[in-house]
This record gives C-alpha cells, sequence and structure tokens, in this order.
C-alpha cells in the first residue's frame, strides 16, 4: 500500500489528537500502518529548545513535516497532529510530502474556552501563557483542506466517518463501508473533493 | 518484514555514507523498504541550530535515532550514517529502537588524515574547525558493535558483504548469496555474533 500524510490543524482542544486515534485504530483495523506525530509529544523529541515565535512554530512544522514524507514514502499513513497556525509552513509540507490529505479541526474560540478542559484558555486570557494561538497568536484557517470536520458540533464519531469517506474516495485506503454512508454525507464529500479538482 | 534500524558510527571521512548508500542498494535489491539517514542532511532538516557541543551532538543523535524508530517499527530499514561519538547517545538509541545493528567504520587517523577529500582534517589541525571529531574532539568506538569494517585496508564490496551477512545470520534479511562467502569471512562474523550472544 502507498503510504500518504494525513495532517490535521486546528485550535488547541480542537479534537486533533482524539481524531488523529481514532483514525489510526480504524486504519490498522484496516491493514495500514500507522504512525500519529502528536505535536506536543514530538516537539519533545524533536524540537525541545524551541518557542513559540512563528520561527520557531515553522521550524517544528517543518521537523514534523521531514519524519511525515520519511514515513509516507515507505508505504507509513502518517497522522500529524498539531496546530500547525501558518499556512505557508503547511503548504511547504504539501509540497514536499506529496501525498497529503489535510484537516481542519474547526470549532469555534467559544466552545473551545467553555469546555477548557486543563484551562489553558483561561490562563491565556488572564495573560499567564504567551503566544497562545487564538487568543494571544494568530491561525490561519485553511484555504482548500481535503476535510473539514466541524468539531464544536458533530461528534467523534460523524468526523471520523468524513475523514476516513474522503481517504476511501481518494483511493488511498481500501473502501469497506460505502454502504453506510448516508446521501448527504457522501455528496458534501464529492462536492468538496470535486471543488478541490480530486474528482 | 520488520524493520530495524542499521547504525554507521565512525570518525569523519571513514566511508559511513558510501557503505550507507551501498548497503541501501543492495537491501532494495532485496525488496526492502530502505531509508539513509546521513548525518549532515538530517542536521539541516532536523536540527538546524545545533552545534558540536557535547550536549547538541547528543540531542542530534537522539533526533535521528526517534526517527529511526519510527521507521523500524513501521517495517523500514532505517540507515544512520552519523559520526555519533559518544557511547551513551548510540546506547539510548540502541535501547529505544530494539532492533539495532551497529557497524563501526573502523579508520586509523593516519590515513583518514592523508586522504582527506574535503580538507577538513587539515584545516582542523591550523584550527579552523573547532570541536572536530579525532582532533580536537573525543570519538569513544563502540565496545561490542555487530559489525566492525576497516574501512582504511578493506575495499567496499568487502565492507558492505561483511554488513550484509550479518543481517543475513541475524534474521534481519532474507540470505541470498549465502554459498559466496568465504569461510574464514563466516567464521569471523559468527564469532562476532556469538560472542555477543546472538548464536
Amino acid at each position: 500500500m502507498k503510504g500518504f500524510t494525513l495532517w490535521l490543524t486546528g485550535l488547541s482542544g480542537s479534537g486533533k489528537s482524539t481524531l488523529a486515534r481514532e483514525v489510526e485504530a480504524a486504519l490498522l483495523e484496516r491493514g495500514c500502518r500507522v504512525e500519529v506525530l502528536d505535536g506536543d509529544e514530538v516537539r519533545q523529541n524533536l524540537s525541545a529548545g524551541l518557542g513559540f515565535s512563528r520561527a520557531d512554530r515553522d521550524t517544528n512544522i517543518r521537523r514534523i513535516g521531514y519524519v511525515c514524507r520519511l514515513l509516507s514514502r515507505n508505504g507509513v499513513v502518517a497522522i500529524a497532529a498539531a496546530i500547525s497556525p501558518y499556512r505557508e509552513a503547511r503548504a511547504a509540507n504539501r509540497a514536499a510530502i506529496g501525498r497529503y490529505v489535510e484537516v481542519h479541526c474547526d470549532c469555534d474560540l467559544e466552545t473551545l474556552k467553555a469546555r477548557d478542559p486543563k484551562g489553558l484558555y483561561a490562563r491565556a486570557a488572564q495573560g499567564e501563557i504567551a503566544n497562545f494561538t487564538g487568543i494571544s497568536d494568530p491561525y490561519e484557517p485553511p484555504e482548500h483542506p481535503e476535510v473539514v470536520v466541524h468539531t464544536g458540533r458533530e461528534d467523534v464519531e460523524t468526523c471520523v466517518r468524513r475523514i476516513l469517506r474522503t481517504l476511501e474516495r481518494l483511493g488511498l485506503v481500501p473502501g469497506v463501508d460505502a454502504e453506510g454512508y448516508r446521501p448527504e454525507e457522501e455528496a458534501e464529500i464529492a462536492r468538496r473533493l470535486e471543488d478541490l479538482g480530486y474528482l
């Protein structure tokens, strides 16, 4: 099987890690080799010493992209879950990796602030955390992601289904449950991929 | 096929990159997935900004080890070619990676100085390059490498044969030309692996 990179971008708390793990489980079940590169964990392993300036964030994202590229070209599905706030850095990874599918984990800030399980948004609002994406640092949403999941109002299962179905439609993973898709889901995915020039 | 990491350590100019590429070609021919992580190239991608202090070298080696681990556990043969002068950092990678085979590219300093195709040893001797391994920075040779190749007096083919035969004996790659080994080569490899507790 050919590898590819599934890149989850979105604000802190928008569900990137959760979706990464769920998609990983689904793909392992389908016989794929999968590796999840989770932002925080990767930072420790590849980017200790880097901070949260734009330059440091971009370097971190480039390094994750480099590892995704090595894995993808060796038949592995690399799933990156990283805020990756800057469009340019994401575009550079897309260009370098080739088989690259972007998922925008879109969740409105009010919902994130209300959930805030780690209390990070509260601390950022009080100025205790500098350069906090969405509060005191920019987030540039993707303009043409292959998938948008609305993690503020859709449940995990719905988001995972849309991601998997998109991968199936792109011919990146074997389809197993196309029958189970509702016509409106199917139509939305087809419309997006058509807009992007895939279909 | 199970992945593993082949780690080539040795002084600058000792033939690590050459052997990495030769072994890569041989393993590709045998149907393996292979990725070469060459020290200089990886430094650009993973460790820009790091210098050549012990701490920075160790961080660089740990990062290469992390990538090798991800590749290896996904069925890829990761071949690292990096000076990796410190025993402790190499041992940490071995422990983290598991399926790890160390190759010591052993070449005496006089030969390296005489060859010196890039003029690095001459510049280091004149103090133009600080922290140059073997001249102004330590190199701790491996105590128990799976393979020792004497790149100062053995030709590339001999070195590659010994590496491949060791991988075959360890059951890491399919054997194709065991018949072609001379009894004394075979005996040397068997002796080393027995000393290490493999056989």
